[in-house]
């Protein structure tokens, strides 16, 4: 997998003078049926994620605050998007290293994937990661 | 349907130091895949929904602030739930009919759907709702 491959996806934000919607459905803007949905809600000054994935594919969306996604392909190829609660969220594909640094208080991350979860499908260690991405 | 298949769903709420995570997985605490997930972001005061679904399950959750679920099986059923940013989501099936009363201002509802936005399986009125579920 190379850094083009992690992409923006664009998602409806629908504002009403009722609230807003912000909506994600399988074959209009999401790719996969989410098996796992999850939310992270954490501070300024927190860096998650920091680890790849092998198989699953993750959708990340920032509902609330400003979270900025780190990618690695391990190739030399890296890239970096600014997450905020508007109509763009970021498909991480697997054999990516991704990290996820909150730059303000009570962010969330929405996130959407493909697969449930499996500790044996993540990659937590960066020197093993490189080895799995250049086939050593 | 009736008000007893309206049900509370747990769900893992997991804190780190760096982070809370909620979690929501299919054949885990969601009967289903995700085919549409959608968020509401609305101020107090804000009742939203009133209407019923012909064929979507709906399960909700609320991510911030504090939300009330009013359901009625137009059958003489009905109950109310607070929903607040704990453990505890709300499964609502298709004929029952439904309104979100939103009790403080930016409260967030995450809603996941087992099927895509169809504007044909929304009842919007209540009449029509009634005598459907009466089947006259």
């Amino acid at each position: 997998m190379t850094i083009e491959q992690v992409q923006i996806v664009t998602y409806p934000r629908i504002a009403a003078v009722d609230g807003q919607l912000s909506i994600f459905e399988t074959g209009a803007n999401i790719p996969y049926p989410m098996k796992r949905v999850f939310t992270v809600l954490a501070n300024a000054g927190e860096l998650r994620g920091q680890h790849a994935h092998k198989a699953c594919s993750q959708i990340l969306v920032c509902l609330s605050g400003e979270i900025i996604v780190h990618c690695d392909d391990g190739l030399g190829g890296t890239c970096s998007h600014a997450l905020r609660r508007d109509t763009q969220a970021l498909l991480v594909p697997p054999g990516i290293w991704a990290s996820e640094e909150y730059r303000i208080d009570n962010s969330v991350l929405l996130v959407l994937c493909d697969q449930g979860y499996d500790p044996d499908d993540y990659i937590r260690n960066y020197a093993t990661f490189l080895a799995a991405v250049k086939g050593t």
